[in-house]
Formats: C-alpha cells, sequence, structure tokens
C-alpha cells in the first residue's frame, strides 16, 4: 500500500518507529507494535504506533531514525506488512525451555540491533534467559553475535591486554591507575569503558574530569599507537551495540542475565587477547559470596577459552568503597594524587598493583606485583597518564586542584565511640546520586574513616559534596533515612534486622 | 523540576508518554523508558522517551494521552523522578518463581491499566507467568483485580447468563444463535464479543453485519432490558481493560498465560451468575486433545466457582470450520439463513441447541436441547434477534441478500477423486486473512463440502470471497503454497511430514 511520508521530527530512542492512521493499519492488517516494511530505494522494517488523530488516512509519519535508514525522504512510500521474523521464533524456543544455537542467536542479536524486534520482544527474550539460564555454548554464541553484530577495533598487535571490573564497588577508580600503569611496560591496552547508569561514577565518567573520552575508532587507535593504551567510553564506538540494548531492557528489569556475554563481548569487540577480570566480592556488592565468585570466574574463563581470550580472574574485597573518595572528579583527583605519589591509599594502591601484576603474569612477565609498585612508585605511571591524557586531546598538565569539586557540603559525624564496622555500598552509591554524581561531575563523597578504624563520637565519617544546594538538602533526609555506616563494638553480635514490612530495594548494580 | 509543557499532538496508543531533553533527563535522574511524575493540579505518571532535538532543553512534550490525564494543560509543570512502583517488585518476584498474592497481583494489573508500568516491563510478566506458570490462587486474583480496575456492568437480574468460546475454530457464528434461542426463552444474557486480532472474523465483527455493536453501557442495559439479551462489542466498554493491555503483549509475543483470568474477569464484570464455555477441540483448534480439554475444563470450572460463577464445559469438536462460511458478512449471513429456517446447516444448529441446551439446564431448565431447538424451529429466535437488531439500532427488517459480500472469487477445485479428509483451520484463517477478512466486512471463504464427504476431481471445496482483486490474487498464490485441505482415501496412512528446514508458524490463536 503506498502512503504519503510525513517527517515528524521524532526522535524514538534508537528505534525505528513509524506512525500509521488506524485504518491504514487495518488495511495493511498490523496492529500496534506490529511490524511494517518500507521499500523505497532501501527496503527497512520499522516497528508501527497507531494514531487516528496524528497520522490522516493515506499517510505514514516517520520519526527520525526511520528518515535516516531511508536516507533520502521519499514523497511515497510502499507499506507492506513485514514476514513474521525468524528471529521471534527462536525467542519462543527459548521461552519454551529449549537451547539456542549459534545460527539463531545471531539472528535474535541481529533482530535486536537492527530494531526489526519491538521492546515487549526483547523483554521476553531477556526474562526467558533469566528464568531459564543460558549455558555457556549460549552464552558464546551471543558473545560473538553481539561482536559480529557491531565494529571492531582490529589492532594489528600480537599481544593485547583488557581489564574490566564486573562492577557493584563504589569509588572502584582503579583502571585510572592500571591502565598507565601497564602501557608503561610497553603493553597495549585498549580500554573502553561506559558511563554509569546504576552507580555514581563509572570509569568513562571518572577520566572525563581528566580529558577527553568520547573518542572514534580512528582517535581511539591514534592514541595507542602514540601511547600504547587510552581511557574512552565505549559508547561512540558501536562495539557489541546489542549490549546496549539489553542492558536498557535489564536496567527497567533489574536482572542481567547477559553478565557474561556481554563483558566478553566487549573484550573481543577491542581484540584482546589477554583478560584480566575483577569480581568485588562482598555484601556490598554484586558478587555477595566468594564461592558464588569462583563459579563466575570459573565460567568466565571458560568463555574467555572459547573466544580466544586468555582469561585470569582476581576476587577482591568489595565490601566498602575503593579508596576515600566517590563521585567523578573526586574520584579523578584521587587517582591523580596517587600516581603523583602525593598521597598514600593503601587499599587503592594495592588494588591497581595486584590487577596490572596480573596482567604482566598473563603475558609471561614475573614478579608482577613488584614490576606494577615500581613503575607507579618511579613516576612512570605518571608520565604515562600525561601523554595518554594529550593524546586524547586533555591538558597533560592538568593538576589535582584544577579539578573542579562542589563546593557545596555536609558532613556525617559519629554519634558515639566504636569501630567503624560496616559501609552500605548501595546506600553510599544512593546518597552520591541524590548529590548529583555523575550528572553533577563534582558531585560526589569522601570518607574519612573506613572499616575497622576506631571512632571518636563526633568524628566526621564522611562529607558529602554537591554542586547544587538543593540537591545537597534533600541527601540531607536521605541519610537520616538510610543509615549508611555502623559504628559499634567488635562484639556487636546483631548484624540486621528483616521487619515485617517489605522493603522495597531501590539501588542495583548493573554496573559491568 | 519544573518545565515548559510543549504539546506534540501525539497519541501512543493508550500509554501517558512523555518527551524530554536528555539533559533535563540526565538532570532528572530518569532514563528512557523510567517513569516520571508530574505534577501540576493533578499528580500522575509517565512514561520517558529521550529525544535530544525534538525537545528543548526546559520543556517537556506531553502525548495526548498525558494531556487527556492532566485535565487542563498548564504551562509549566513540575517534573521528578518517580518512586520505584511496587508492581515492579511484585513482577520480580514472580520472576524468582514466587507466587503472587491477591494484593501483590491487584498492584500489577492496576500498573498495567494507569500506565505506571512500561511495555517492557509488562512483556516481562506475561513471560514468566508463560514460564512459570500461575496457579488457580493467582488466576482468581488476576480475574478479580481485572474485574476491579475496570467498569462493571451492575444489572439487577438475579439470574444473568453468559457463554464464551475459548475460540481457535473458524467460522463459528454460534453466538449469533444462541443469544437470541437463550434471550427468547426469557433468561438475561448480555453478551459482550471482542473482534478478531488473529482470526477471521470475530463474534463483534459478525454481529456488526447486521446491526451496530458499539454500544456504550447505558445503551447495552436498555437493550437488555427490552430483549434481555444483546450482542455488542466489548471493547468500547472498559469491562477489564487490563485484559486488552495483556492481548497486546500476549499477540506480540505468541503466547497467551492469561487465557483463563482474561475470559473469566470478561464474564464476572458483566456479571454473570452462570455461564457455559465452549472449548473447540481438535488438532487445528488451540485445545488439541481431548484430554487436554478435559482439564482446561476443570481448571474453569473451579475459577468459575471461585469467582462464584456456575461454570458448564462443552467441548466441541474443532478440526474443522462451524457450517460454511467464514469472515464477517459470510456468517452473519449464514446465521441469519439458519434463524430463518431458510437453510439447514446441521453442525452449526446442533452446536447453538447444544450450548443454549447447556445454558438452559445450568439454570434449572430440563431437556434444554429440545426446548433450545423447539425456540429455533418456532422462529421465536428469529423474532427474538430482530428485536435485538432493532434495539441495538439496526434494520429488524434485514434479509439475508441485504448483507453486502464481496464480489470477486476464486475457486478452489479437487485434482483428484477421494474423500475430504482435513481442513487445515490455520491455512483457511490465513487465506480469509490475505483476501481481506475482517477489515473488508465482505471478504472470506464458502465451503461447499466438509470432511467426510465425497469428491469427484473438479468438484468445488471451496470459493474465496474478496472485495479487492489486488487482495484475491495474493491469495491464490497463497493457496498453492498452504495446502488447506487434504483430499485422500480412508486408507492413506500419512498424516503429515515434518521436514527438516524449519517451518515457521505464522498463525496463532489468540481469539478467546
Amino acid at each position: 500500500m503506498h502512503l504519503l511520508v510525513d517527517v515528524l521530527g521524532i526522535e524514538s530512542g534508537g528505534k525505528p518507529i513509524v506512525f500509521l492512521n488506524n485504518s491504514d493499519a487495518g488495511e495493511i492488517g498490523v496492529t500496534a507494535s506490529g511490524r511494517v516494511s518500507l521499500r523505497a530505494k532501501k527496503e527497512i522494517t520499522a516497528i508501527v504506533n497507531i494514531s487516528t488523530r496524528t497520522v490522516k488516512k493515506g499517510h505514514i509519519g516517520i520519526s527520525e531514525e526511520v528518515r535516516q535508514l531511508l536516507g533520502r525522504t521519499p514523497q511515497k512510500i510502499d507499506v507492506e506488512i513485514s514476514a513474521f521474523p525468524k528471529s521471534l521464533q527462536f525467542i519462543r524456543n527459548k521461552l519454551e525451555g529449549r537451547k539456542l544455537l549459534k545460527d539463531e542467536v545471531f539472528e535474535i542479536v541481529k533482530g535486536v540491533v537492527d530494531g526489526t524486534l519491538n521492546e515487549s520482544e526483547i523483554a521476553s527474550f531477556v526474562t526467558a534467559l533469566h528464568i531459564r539460564g543460558l549455558d555457556l555454548d549460549e552464552a558464546t554464541s551471543l558473545s560473538q553475535s553481539m561482536v559480529e553484530t557491531g565494529n571492531q577495533l582490529n589492532l594489528q598487535n600480537k599481544v593485547i591486554v583488557d581489564k574490566h571490573s564486573i562492577g557493584g564497588v563504589p569509588g572502584d577508580k582503579t583502571t585510572l591507575l592500571v591502565v598507565p600503569i601497564v602501557a608503561a611496560a610497553g603493553l597495549v591496552i585498549p580500554k573502553t569503558s561506559s558511563r554509569a547508569i546504576t552507580s555514581a561514577a563509572g570509569t568513562a565518567d571518572r577520566a572525563e574530569s581528566l580529558m577527553p573520552v568520547t573518542l572514534s575508532a580512528a582517535e581511539m587507535k591514534k592514541t595507542i599507537k602514540k601511547t600504547n593504551g587510552c581511557i574512552v567510553w565505549g559508547g561512540a564506538l558501536d562495539l557489541a551495540p546489542a549490549d546496549d540494548i539489553f542492558v536498557k531492557t535489564e536496567y527497567s528489569l533489574y536482572i542481567d542475565p547477559l553478565l557474561l556475554p556481554s563483558i566478553m563481548s566487549k573484550k573481543k569487540a577491542v581484540g584482546a587477547t589477554h583478560v584480566v577480570l575483577d569480581i568485588p566480592t562482598g555484601r556490598g556488592a554484586k558478587v555477595k559470596t566468594i564461592n558464588e565468585a569462583d563459579h563466575l570466574a570459573k565460567d568466565l574463563i571458560e568463555l574467555g577459552r572459547r573466544l580466544k581470550m586468555h582469561t585470569h580472574c582476581v576476587l577482591s574485597y568489595g565490601e566498602q568503597p575503593v579508596g576515600h573518595s566517590i563521585g567523578p572528579a573526586l574520584e579523578a583527583k584521587e587517582a591523580l594524587e596517587v600516581i603523583m605519589n602525593e598521597i598514600n591509599v593503601p587499599d587503592l594502591v594495592d588494588k591497581a598493583c595486584k590487577i596490572s601484576g596480573a596482567i604482566f603474569e598473563i603475558t609471561g612477565h614475573k614478579n608482577g606485583y613488584a614490576m606494577a609498585q615500581e613503575i607507579l612508585r618511579s613516576g612512570r605511571a605518571e608520565k604515562k597518564l600525561r601523554q595518554i591524557i594529550a593524546a586524547q586531546g586533555g591538558n597533560p598538565m592538568v593538576r589535582p586542584r584544577d579539578i573542579p569539586i562542589g563546593s557545596e557540603t555536609i558532613r556525617l559525624k559519629a554519634k558515639n565511640d566504636g569501630k567503624l564496622l560496616w559501609i552500605n555500598n548501595s546506600s553510599i552509591v544512593e546518597i552520591a546520586r541524590m548529590a548529583g554524581a555523575p550528572k553533577d561531575r563534582g558531585a560526589g563523597i569522601v570518607f574519612n574513616k573506613k572499616i575497622g578504624d576506631n571512632i571518636s563520637k563526633d568524628d566526621v565519617i564522611f562529607t558529602v559534596y554537591a554542586e547544587k544546594s538543593r540537591k545537597l538538602s534533600r541527601t540531607e533526609d536521605l541519610i537520616e533515612q538510610l543509615n549508611p555506616v555502623g559504628i559499634g563494638k567488635r562484639t556487636d553480635m546483631i548484624i540486621h534486622m528483616v521487619t515485617e514490612i517489605p522493603e522495597i530495594k531501590r539501588s542495583f548494580v548493573l554496573e559491568r
């Protein structure tokens, strides 16, 4: 059926959407959320919205996404109901509990990326993966398909290393130290990172306080050629783009069945040959127990093997923030001070050197930890970081005090003497986000005390920074409500209460 | 955060949707598909779309749905991130396999109806119900919640009867006979029907060839008061509106876990006290085996008991179309001819009298079948139908030849002698839909032969009717491809082949 094209000037968040008049939709035989084929010079598939008033009979309203896919906008376009997509048949198979083969997984991932599958169908697939589970064959197929449906970096180096954290622990600026340490030793590390989704800062957010991180693939390659390393935002590179779509659905549903393929596809897409994965472990982290973390590590290593990447995992202590600071600018500042050897943050330094050391050892070096320590202490890591900053277009002379921090502050003081017994990571993340992080880069939290420290009444436990006083005042209420730290005696026996009133969990660690 | 309101003039299919600029969304802390609270005079919840170009910073674009919910359109509106909805917590519980309690189910159904839950979340819930299953407690809660979140008819009669077919067999115009037969006997039958979703005609589509079916609740009540019965489209009455939303999702996913609550909530919403349900059974129907149908019947009866409706089920032969005709006008014509005793269609008459008889017997009458036959043969059923037509605003003098039928035809002729061994219902539905049904009311199929009939080469098996020659020509190809009927000897042993090439099932019986 031929319809006149109305450009609506509306964006639909990446999905190709068209608007049809009710009557034309009936004629074509399609319902809302159904699919039509649009045929002008190109043929594309779009998802249907039905509208009785916006679009007149005989017309079709197209979103910006559709306009771009069509290339030149035709006056008239041939619109027919789409054939039943094979990908949906395969999703239905998974719903029934059937294992998916590589070709079938590829068809689904392609449908996700090209917009053939609508939101409901993707949500159903993610739900089915969550309930039915996916085995390592399926995880491998998903990883490969996610790589194949996106860009790949194609560096020519024989050894390419990468690191990644499963996430879940606030203040984890380890990557800002690991990349320069590893690159300073001559290893190629094309590090891509994500922005925060549910956390207070992603590595891309942290790095952005030091340098531009939105680079093209060509600029990224140039940086690596010059310096061996980079710290860029992965979102602009279209590496494993299916993952970005899956993540949105997972976030909405508070589940993350695609954790493994998501992580490993991003590593494979940059061409990594050797990978070290950090699994922060503890009650406040994504992975709660060491046993659980060991199982996850085994799966990740096996998945790595199938994808032809040597993989080691590091289980790290995840019950409290890493270092003292949380929030993009505050974390960048702390990392810069540490790499300049201006301050000593023992847990951050230990973690960075252990992970760097693991990277050295998986690529055949000995005494990796000592090697990393030496590179950090000697100033070679700082020099390398400044080279990377310069190559990515930042100011290589940047000093910690140049990084703007929110000027509005409140402090949490101890109400009694004792020891700091615990810090609730998810409450800390909520507080930092309420204060404005990661959107307000200068917002966040700085801890004066960490678990095990002796506390006297009125000691400052942490300081909250915000850029806007409005956000700070609402943070104050939240702190009162959340009870984010525990101070007591070492002989206090009660861990916490579980009460009758169902507590709705507001925080969810999606970062990976 | 206060934003200026832009009325976009866009409808979003019932869901309250707003468009935010990327930067404002970040400031509010919400992502695409997230939820915001809009506070003007009223407070409502809306789902967020992110747009970088359509909506300027400091503005919020609102859909027609949101404009209507807000009442008067304010210039400025306070927009904040919504609290985490409890309903989503309960959906997550179901994902984990936990049984849902009444209050929890109600919260979810309310979230579906008021737009708090987005499409992905609803799809996830429907998927979880499909995979995890729902027990009769949950089915009861769902039925009750679906009734409570919609309108209810509130007739004052002590006995109110209703009938329903699980669906899946084409040509099933039984309701057009049952309602007048039952009403002629003095029973109150407030019949609401749906339009076709995946079939060639719904009862509302069929009835519409005889009379208006889009009545308000008040008009429906007036009709019933006058005539004891009605045949109206349920979609305009807002009875169990959650079901209409669930159906869309189910259709998209080709699953229907909500079958039982969907049927029973619609019956409860009209206030039925006695219900007879038809379960067409056979390989071409929704329910394939008698054993399966018996199980379903037991569940439906128990669900009825819990909802305080006396329920009987009728298992009927579902391997071929009921009567000879398929398509809205053709079926209306056949029903009218039968009720006028102009033609004899034994299977249709038997089914209509058996179901009417079951309704008579469940309300305490004896010899229900004979009673129904008598009402039909005597012309009292025809008289009652014409009263109902008049009361609903149609022409009570309507004759079969007044009903317009498509003038374009093709015929399927037998290629060999033999017996008609089988008719593939779903192929028949596909062919009728390809010819234009239900949108083109005069399109459809008329069978000359039925299963078991003797066939000679070149006998006409069926005739396809269409209103548009374009649709007829594409139907011809489809018939060739589908092989919709089997003619052979009674000693032919092969039922069908299952081959290597995966066959993608295009048809799906959602009607219920």
